[in-house]
């Protein structure tokens, strides 16, 4: 069981519980419905903050039953109208075999590479914000110059390749190669791009990590904390727990009523 | 045919296709209907940009019956209002031959000879933006500092003029020529023009120069990539299909019901 | 006669006409009641670009019976909700004389002795806006950066006094006097000032004016044009018809429906 | 008998009185009610600017009848939503004692040791806003630059600490001891933190701070006045009152019916 409100969506958000771990159901089919949920969640929370008006990025839902096929929205679907309907599933040749849109090959060429480069990873995260894309373009990691950068500084990379949009898969390989294991990854001129454990998670921190780029972009003197001091916010917050409740805090702000996703 | 759900707006948007390119129809009647439809909705994007507030910049659709007359919006009517209705026929001394509205003359004196120099031009579009306008003010091109900017950094031009309010049709004869053949024109301290083959290729190539100028001015320490770099990227975002597909994504999410043009 | 919809707010906006001047109606009542629905509009124009939440700043409407005395909206009433019926009248002691709720004194000792010392001004409008604010502390002119800079840099003023708060009517005598006959005073480290001779012009040319603080503020390596360059944009620009157009599409953008006022 | 409209929430806001300033209720009933009113309309307010949106920072407010314990917002309850019923009650040893949503431990770290150490204070606000979080980083105190600077260039302080997220309530001794008698204190790389007399002083003056840290952020070479000229402003800003006022004007623009809290 699960503190997720996807299962019953017609009762609304229940009361968030602090500290509370999200678990993966043993069940396929509740675990499907939960990433299904949390990825329409997830393009609303980015059609909230008017992230993605021009279709730049994607969210990808790694898919339980066949774990090389993901899940993204259809192509054309605005981000703020983004439904469980709406997602496709595609397989690890490009082809979508369920649902009734096309698709962006890029997404096909950024994701399905990095789920196959991170099995532990269930979604990867990715939009040109406000903030990210001007800091990726600096070509630099983040210092400890917020709170919030505690939960990436020791769990960054840096994709320094001019492949801007992607190409084909082996560019997507070359990103997974850069990710690492790390959760965070500044495609240089192009943005940031995250992963979790969960949809939610991957959420959750990617605009976590767009607050953390825009005190860098305002702030350019910004003084850094030590090393030391870093690693013990870090002991909070570069916690999976904290990409969740971030989404979860998201969620029902922008997406007051989530029977919309379905 | 087209993919233009402009000719049943009672119906929506229909799912968008990748890759799918835009047809001018054979029929005229069919032709200007659609780029009403286009220069309607792209008003209407600017709006939701909350660009344009006080009346900034226009965009112009040419006449497929008479290629030397052109469309644009009623002097007075706020861009989130625009409507097929409110828009006027501008003849090329700068009359007004069709609709009730007049127009504001700097507009006549840019647009008319812009599209007269650019007969591969159905549209140019211009406003004042929040980061467009700042942009225009250094006078220089854009680097290849993000992704967007490969659809610009071979394609781009500046009229370094210091003509900021256009008084004549000299004005706009001396912006064409500046323009050349290129997609975007920098109007020096004034703002970002771009024109395209279609109404939408305009405008959904002038938001992503907005997005681009933002990169330049949050971050003037950014590292471009190598022209070669940029080059290949440009192969696919130097693309008509690219401004196009941008105006889809917008109109979607800014215009929701496409019918409130009618 | 004018073309303000004032007198027929039932009708709601009637279609600019590029180029009129607004005039004074000879008959008081008539005038009175432009200045005042302007008056209210202003102050919905400032709250819709979310300014003023805080109650910062003032437009005043001068009394045509009285024209020592001036109008300006209650202390505590929202910009956002501003009327005409939530307007009161201020005596050239300071005291409400018309209408039921009260000041803050700051308004009457700025807006007082200015529009003394500008028989030809009608209205003075300030607010703390975004860019001005931070404008106004860098203790300099506007250069013409921008078109919208050419309204301004042949009309500017700065008052470079550290009474950040008017304390009396002292400061707005020297406020006035650093005023002089411009359109636009710097209050030092304090904001934007503008003054008209209709209210819509003051108005107008302040959110104009707040648009050319902003391009310095985000360039500030920006290249002006040449002084004589920017006089000839002046020519188009610096003049009052420009800040009542201002006004009207800023009215019809943000204030969709003007019989709100009533 | 104050001149807040909490105690009859049906009757909407009653007319601000310049001046006026919030007396405590002698009746501990009607204190509490007021106190937990304005800490719901705070939260509001802080949501109404978009703040908080991933569950940083708190508004607390002190019981009266029990000043050890303070209510807060629920555990995950978007601010904008923020009610009187989602408040609970914490007690010295950080146990909810009323209300039946959890909380944020690091509130109770932060909160109670600020309001043991200031027993004049009703109330701390603290949250990650967009130019407080980037001010803070520069560790730096205000200077002044802008009218609003003189409500704190002589009653701020800087907790220069690396302990970014607060672990314990040492943490929060420590900031009360940085803190010392004065209003606002930059939490180093972390953002504002602000205390007041009621909750509606902490809440305005917060607001007010965040518009200072925007003024630092975009005019970096801001010139500040004197400390003299800064004293003479002070007397009027650095008041009490100001920051009730403050929250007032947000109040009737940010939450227009204030009976959404009931």
């Amino acid at each position: 069981m699960t503190n997720h409100p996807a299962f019953d969506p017609s009762a609304g958000y229940q009361p968030m519980v602090r500290g509370e771990r999200p678990q993966a159901s043993s069940a396929p089919e509740q675990e499907l419905a939960m990433r299904q949920w949390q990825c329409a969640i997830g393009y609303r929370i980015f059609g909230g903050l008017r992230w993605g008006q021009m279709g730049d990025g994607h969210i990808s839902a790694r898919d339980p039953f066949d774990p090389d096929h993901f899940w993204i929205l259809g192509f054309g679907v605005p981000f703020k109208e983004a439904t469980i309907d709406a997602l496709v599933k595609v397989s690890p040749e490009g082809d979508v075999v369920e649902g009734s849109l096309g698709i962006n090959r890029a997404a096909y060429y950024i994701h399905s590479p990095i789920l196959a480069a991170r099995p532990d990873a269930v979604c990867a995260a990715h939009t040109h914000t406000p903030y990210g894309t001007a800091f990726s373009a600096l070509v630099e990691p983040f210092r400890a110059v917020s709170q919030e950068s505690a939960a990436f500084v020791f769990n960054q990379s840096i994709f320094d390749d001019e492949e801007l949009d992607i190409y084909d898969t082996d560019g997507g390989d070359r990103i997974g190669r850069a990710l690492g294991s790390t959760r965070l990854c500044f495609l240089r001129n192009h943005g940031l791009l995250t992963v979790g454990a969960t949809v939610a998670e991957a959420v959750g921190f990617f605009v976590m990590a767009e607050r953390v780029a825009e005190v860098h972009i305002k702030a350019p003197q910004a003084k850094a904390i030590s090393d030391e001091g870093a690693k013990k916010v870090g002991h909070i917050l570069d916690d999976p727990w904290v990409g969740n409740a971030n989404f979860e805090w998201l969620a029902r702000d922008l997406v007051p009523d989530p029977s919309v996703v379905h």
